[in-house]
């Protein structure tokens, strides 16, 4: 694939677009992949959403998210468990085989227990995510999102998860703005292959202006992506590569000029 | 020693008190060490801290801080290991074995180049240091500060830069704010184990309400202190505990509030 064959827009980068103007907006930029965010596409409705990925020709490259999986009592837990399991069903009818577990973060001060239900929670929804050909893919994210998103903060404890399981089954997402600052990075990128299922770029601002809304367009930080990217590449991962990025002046800006700019630094610095 | 026996106030816990200040708030309150901040330092000058620290029977935990190795010139860089030395000089003044190194951020984005930068300035400045009977202590700082504080993130980071010297040279300074994330936690203060110069508390608020200025009063948070606390001690360390937030209300308040709260605190969730 040349290199532009390979971007997505994981949706939540024009966070203001519904899916369908999503994906008409790719369509029109030429942008071959589309990363579809369940909310959005619960606004729609799953059979509506078939119709424009049909109808605009995109790729599907991940469904966000499945994944949540401590909470405090039993019943909430199985709930998120039913969730995830609809997640898988939404995968498979949109045509992607990846879904991206963010794994949830902690209900009370006990990160061991947390990460046990994420390792649980894996385990019941492998079955159903086989039956329906979709690979369960963890992203671990920035510590700094521990307490309240995911208590995987790490790509070794990613790779460790997903060594329990088949490389088709269970594998790990990498997000450079999640994993670039991890000295152990190179060597945890080559024990993750094979079983990479997704790579996402954004940067690193500093300052850094706001810990949800804060991540910058490539370039605009301090990541040398060119550098992660090639890591990843040396594994023999050749997949898309979805520009995910949370920043709120980027979500206030039309998305037609959204796309043209992240088409631009993408070539230059991925 | 008894538990309150251990407590330490960290002066930037106080920051609108001046050093004399703080000193005497803590002997007020029967807070038998402090740790010393330069900026804080130099505002007073030596002579009269030295006379401060004595006057009130204080003990001087750690000095805060060296570091800040990286830079992008080479007279910089030796601006910077000259202004460690003065910081060795006035540890050993100030009658405490212990400088604290926050070890510096990038300057571009090449983090592998900053931390070899880091690597070659503690190598640099540790005979200085031994001449002083001043110990190095390596702070990994939380990753969200990888950028402009300290490429030093992890523990296992810094267990692997001490372990290049000798136990009694170059150690590690445990701070749960910014380490309390990490799976690796329990096996890398394990590993740390006779090169633990230091041990902080503060909390993590959820949510986080400032990158810098958002850690919170010991309780108020999701880190399960004690648990760290203890796993520190098994590994033999009985000396301070630092209580070290940076909060822009605490900031606010009478010192004396800050002290009283921060005690009952300590003896509650430490």
């Amino acid at each position: 694939m040349s290199r532009l064959q390979r971007l997505s827009l994981n949706q939540i980068t024009t966070e203001k677009w519904s899916l369908s103007e999503a994906a008409e907006g790719c369509a029109r930029a030429d942008v071959p992949y589309i990363a579809i965010w369940r909310h959005k596409l619960a606004d729609i409705g799953l059979q509506k959403a078939k119709t424009v990925i049909k109808d605009t020709g995109l790729k599907v490259s991940s469904l966000c998210r499945g994944g949540m999986f401590p909470a405090a009592d039993a019943l909430e837990r199985q709930r998120r468990l039913d969730d995830n399991r609809r997640a898988i069903e939404e995968a498979a009818e949109l045509g992607t085989d990846t879904l991206v577990l963010v794994c949830g973060g902690l209900y009370d001060k006990n990160i061991d227990v947390a990460r046990q239900w994420v390792e649980e929670g894996i385990a019941q929804i492998l079955p159903y995510a086989k039956e329906h050909h979709v690979r369960l893919g963890i992203e671990p994210l920035h510590p700094m999102y521990a307490a309240e998103r995911s208590v995987i903060v790490s790509l070794k404890h990613a790779n460790e998860i997903a060594e329990k399981y088949q490389p088709h089954e269970v594998g790990v997402v990498i997000d450079v703005f999640h994993v670039w600052w991890d000295p152990d990075l190179d060597a945890q990128i080559k024990r993750a292959k094979g079983r990479i299922y997704g790579f996402h770029v954004s940067d690193w601002l500093v300052p850094l202006p706001d810990i949800l809304l804060g991540r910058g367009m490539m370039g605009d930080g301090i990541i040398d992506i060119r550098k992660i990217r090639i890591a990843v590449e040396q594994t023999g991962y050749g997949g898309p590569i979805e520009v995910e990025i949370f920043n709120q002046k980027i979500w206030d800006q039309p998305g037609d000029v959204t796309l043209a700019m992240m088409k631009e630094r993408y070539m230059e610095t991925c």
